[in-house]
């Protein structure tokens, strides 16, 4: 892309880590049917801000940015290590943190851009009871780092909101692994945020993905 | 305290850091008034699990543990490096999860014992608009380990209230730094829900502490 | 009552329907542990205004007001009949409105009272999923009308609490009909909140009310 | 219509009053885009069913069903008289009750169809301190109706969702009154709902309209 150009292309740009990596397709596709770029980074980049400066030396605009961190695992509030704890918050909350302010510092001169968070069921810990049974069954250090990243996203949309910037949670219930209709859903869940007009914007929605019919292969729900 | 003794006596431990350290001579009064000991020590405490082993060896039994982990600082979720996050998530929510896995493991031999996490008002970040103006005054990294920690809460309550373990999560909201009133009515707070009978808990109890009338110091309001 | 008592006795006045109902011997029991006077009304009492113009002119004050009304009944949100919705509505929100605006009436000109709503799991709806299973078995309409009774009594609080009078929301998860052990922890509960010091009040508390043990008699769960 | 047709046409049907009357034109226009046919009602519709049994022998199908009842009117806890609190509870509840029925027996037979009922900020009863000061700038009779509409949209879904009918609560936060680009963003987030695959639905939603920047005109904020 040449220099000459003053507004640059606008790019989706996701950071994916576990199930979340298999919107990429999707999200490229969708990218691609409205001339934007694309490109797809792991959830646990090393350095987000510098993803930003180079698309922006590059002449390239950070329209969307998604970030879907982490990846759940069972264990109890008692049976969970530290070190549990730990990595769960890391790549949730403290990475969704680390991109977030990478993409909002990307986005704040020209006060535009879309910043979604892909959070989960037990992020809203009200909802926990009612699908886990025996504590052994809940992932605790991922329904804490859920919350977590909930916050984030909140704050993050009431101070950078008035600014232009759109930034949403999607508070996404299905069961694991994804199926392989689930991936799609979610990436156009993304699209539809990124396209309403900065006079209405969603901040949560609830995506609620059923298991296909006819698909038996077993899966742990949460 | 002899060996002879079978049931052992009854305790009250404290972890608390910041404002939450002023709630133990309440913590203690009440405990004395009722025959039970008393002992406080830092949040940050290296080794819980050690605290309670000694208590064990000492024929005293956890009856009543108090978590108030972690204190406000401010900064906008934009403008709180890496290191905030990190340090406001250990000393609430992972310092939380150490503190309660130790007096849980204490408590489940004899089926019985309350726990209490001393959280805020920004925990239930549905209630952060209301309280907060510019960014800048907003304490985004203490919120999200705040949701976090009220997350570990309701984790344990579920987990380990068929067990006879009575887990509370306390959502104060109060103006900071506290003032002389507050901590006595935390204490007491903690106190009756401590007194709630097994067939009848609380887990979440919102506690609203006024400035005094007279009290013109200038506070910040979280 | 001499007319020259200038204070007057403070009161403890009850209105209740169902279950409820079985919480007024251990409030009346409460109540005169304390040297206080009870009275006692079905919830759906005509004129509350004038149960409280009547204490007044017999010098006494409402101290407590405790409103619990209505009665859960099973229907999907297809098979109840308006007339359920109805009924549902007015014996809870429509006549804790009543009975909550004639006791804040009462209250205002000293600027001090308590007034507490008996509301159920269901008024926070998110908690809905976790216990009820098939459609049939739910009571939509008792849930609608729990939700505008939560709201009520949110609203009185925000109003009125500035003004003196402590307003409160009492959540109670209990298996329907009531155990014997419910109603005087539920009154207990009335009372603990009564004696918060104004500088600190709760104003939402859950209570989980768990069946005996040994208590074998089939019970719905709502 | 040929009664020849088997499959009928589809049919988007707008039950409502107040503001949310403004939305008929852009809905419709949305339907015509689609070959989908449009009628509009008024909220309080005596005969919802005769409605969905007309469209049944004109080879009809109600695909997209939205109810928008009631009107949000200033007044205090306090000082709303009886008649209010009755009539926003009628306008939003009851008659959601009503609508929402004959919508999901329409659709029922064919095990699908999409029902959205139009919400708002104070339905979610924790957000209203965040947005209103004094006592009388409040409307807590529309709160509590709303309140109880959300909860009959959350046992809509739950009950009905399995059986292919997808319902979903549109949690609108709008200056009042509408401006005129908020009604087409409603109908727009509407129809977005109504494209959702069964495989991933949104129950709730919120949509955040802002006042236009060259929108001087007064406006109460709710």
């Amino acid at each position: 892309m040449s220099s000459h150009t003053v507004s640059g292309q606008a790019m989706v740009v996701l950071f994916s880590a576990g199930d979340h990596r298999a919107i990429a397709p999707a999200l490229q596709h969708l990218a691609h049917a409205q001339s934007m770029g694309f490109e797809s980074h792991p959830a646990d980049a090393a350095d987000p801000e510098q993803v930003f400066s180079r698309l922006s030396a590059e002449h390239q605009q950070a329209a969307l940015v998604v970030f879907g961190g982490g990846q759940w695992q069972a264990g109890s509030a008692l049976n969970t290590p530290p070190e549990a704890w730990d990595a769960a918050w890391r790549s949730q909350c403290l990475q969704g943190a680390r991109v977030g302010q990478a993409a909002i510092q990307a986005m704040r001169p020209r006060g535009a851009g879309t910043l979604i968070f892909l959070g989960h069921t037990h992020s809203v810990t009200d909802a926990q009871p009612a699908r886990h049974g025996p504590p052994q069954a809940f992932g605790a250090a991922h329904a804490a780092a859920s919350a977590g990243l909930r916050s984030l996203a909140q704050s993050m949309a009431r101070g950078f909101g008035p600014q232009g910037i759109h930034v949403a949670h999607l508070c996404i219930d299905a069961p694991l692994p994804w199926s392989t209709r689930t991936a799609p859903l979610v990436a156009q869940t993304c699209w539809a945020l990124h396209g309403q007009g900065r006079s209405a914007w969603s901040h949560e929605i609830d995506l609620r993905c059923l298991p296909e019919p006819d698909d038996h292969q077993p899966r742990a729900t949460i």
